[in-house]
């Protein structure tokens, strides 16, 4: 058998969660939404399952929805790009995360990707032959470490991929983090893989801001979004690549050997949903970040270290200051089983060593009354 | 970009089915039905969707679907699986494909595949660095090469990837020909990926026989079935895997990193068809036989030469009769301008050279007017 997977975990999320279901706690492990996306999506969903489209669709997507990614990448970031030749919609953002890594990586290139880093980064590059050159951010601020990213690029590199709004960290990019990327990645003559699922879900006045825009960067992204975090519906698994003509074919093909196609009727209802109006977007922000504040304060009440998020579902705390003295996996494990509470170990989000390993990560994707039990679980348990 | 993905072309049905719109032609390339699936799975998938069941399913499947695999895996073939340990639900069979092949090779393995192939077979293998090792079926009687076959196996086999009932052939693999493709798997120590997602359309009293049901072969087989075959919902993209649990470990974790989850509310549906009675799946079989005949006969009668189709949604056809002296790749495309009828040739099945280069696939998936209205056609250019 494979030997790279066989030495892979199944994913923390699914651990965690299963975890979570077996002690009956509260799930603030895995991000998902504990309510439904908007009603009109999700009607749209189920009408267009009666309307005898339920074969193969278009390999890149239905034109209703490439055409609304384009519009949507114009009305937000003003990104000009073709429907019909700069979008390929995929079966979710993990296909799509592995879609462009295969487009674009040969065995042998060289990748660099930022830690902390989303599960199935890793994995893929490796499997696809090609070598991993990890940068690290820190907690608390999480900055940039420019020099160790200028030297983690080299004549080998052929790729970034990094995550803005970032999971776990909140962090969202500035333009002068991105210039900076910019301008190694200009330099190094490579690609970018830009996972951007989070690109709505941003706080307290702070702007997604696509690597995309940036000068020189058209021909060289490729930027992700994601249907199930900009609609609240993460089982849908729709997500959106845009990138350059010059590219978009080997992402193509790449799709056309992962899943070939995806459901015609959950397309059509995305693109529904991206079509709504401006408030719809700054709804969910401002959603969002009451329940970033709810859980937040909370949390900082009971004693938790309560790192800044900027944007997506999450918020990082440091452990130590509640008198923990083991590591973030044993708080997370602890927690579930005593006060019925998940919470994912930051340190999965490490793949190297020594990381820092007293932080856990809270989603506060969920109802009001559930982020208050939840306080009040691990309030009692303290 | 990606070398291996450069060279590949977008994949045939792509092509001819653009070319099939371009010219208002009818598309007898691409296998797809043209009639809706049975409405009660639709109507099923509809009102999932709106019960607030819209977030990450568990990444092997709901648990709903899994137990009807399972029971289904009974019914028909006597097979007992754990639905919770041995059932990965997979994006559509592609993604089930991908996966199972991730899961057992490493790269440097060999991997047995058998021409005519369906297309994302070859480079998905070396995508993942392993290497292939084709034998070919022939027309008109594409017989099992035996001698080549055994010959193809050796100390660095990891596995085996064929097709029954196998797509363009109509082939239905004989219990004869599985037990000599299980005695080469035992004796060289390998896993053998089923792609069995024609297993309910098969024609003329032939029976579909899982090469999983073989003495011997339990703890070996990815069993690879698909709902949008057997529910004519092709646009749906469920498949699921039925393979040992020694296997499904590393199947779930390639799926984790290529889609991680499959939309809910199809994976409930599909189990809805799933658990229908025996009549629902003997009934699609007749439906299609008679759909096999009628465009088999109108072929014969046009002077095509039609070879036996046993299973599957596809007629393989001669047209040297007709006095064709191209080859196949002109036949199509002058088909498609001149008659209006898309047929896919069948040369892009094959990798390796001298391929045999007249013959053209037609689907019969098709409504009734419509196949006539293609033979019309046809008989008119002629
Ligand atoms: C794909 S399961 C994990 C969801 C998620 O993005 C997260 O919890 O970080
Ligand atoms: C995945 S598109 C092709 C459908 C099919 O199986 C075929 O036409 O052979």
């Amino acid at each position: 058998q494979n030997a790279l997977l066989s030495a892979t975990g199944t994913t923390i999320f699914t651990v965690m969660s299963a975890l979570a279901n077996q002690h009956q706690a509260i799930n603030l492990g895995q991000g998902f939404p504990d309510y439904d996306g908007p009603e009109d999506v999700v009607r749209a969903a189920a009408e267009a399952l009666l309307d005898g489209r339920n074969q193969y669709p278009p390999m890149t997507g239905v034109p209703e929805l490439r055409n609304v990614v384009a519009a949507h990448n114009r009305r937000f970031y003003g990104l000009e790009v073709d429907p019909d030749a700069e979008v390929v919609v995929t079966s979710g953002a993990t296909e799509a995360l592995t879609a462009c890594l295969m487009a674009v990586l040969n065995p042998g290139d060289e990748c660099v990707l930022i830690e902390p880093l989303y599960d199935t980064y890793l994995p893929v590059v490796r499997l696809l032959g090609a070598v991993p050159r990890l940068v690290r951010l820190s907690p608390p601020n999480w900055e940039l470490p420019r020099a160790e990213l200028a030297a983690a690029f080299g004549p080998r590199t052929k790729a970034i991929l990094f995550n803005t709004p970032m999971n776990p960290t909140g962090k969202v990019f500035t333009a002068a983090e991105l210039a900076f990327l910019a301008d190694l990645i200009q330099r190094h003559d490579c690609y970018a893989i830009c996972d951007e699922v989070y690109e709505h879900l941003t706080f307290d006045g702070w702007k997604h801001i696509p690597l995309m825009t940036l000068p020189g960067m058209r021909e060289r992204c490729m930027r992700i979004g994601s249907a199930g975090k900009t609609f609240s519906l993460t089982g849908w698994k729709v997500g959106y690549i845009t990138c350059d003509r010059g590219i978009a074919p080997n992402v193509a093909k790449a799709h056309q050997n992962l899943t070939f196609t995806t459901p015609p009727n959950l397309q059509r209802a995305v693109a529904v949903g991206l079509a709504k109006d401006d408030a719809y977007f700054a709804g969910l922000a401002a959603h969002l970040q009451q329940k970033r504040d709810r859980l937040g304060e909370g949390l900082k009440r009971l004693g938790f270290g309560v790192l800044a998020t900027k944007g997506t579902y999450f918020i990082t705390t440091d452990v130590r200051p509640l008198g923990w003295n083991g590591d973030d996996v044993s708080f997370c494990r602890t927690l579930t089983e005593e006060a019925k509470v998940t919470a994912i170990p930051v340190t999965a989000f490490y793949a190297s060593e020594n990381a820092p390993n007293h932080y856990a990560r809270f989603a506060f994707c969920k109802g009001d009354a559930l982020l208050d039990e939840a306080l009040v679980r691990m309030e009692r348990w303290l």
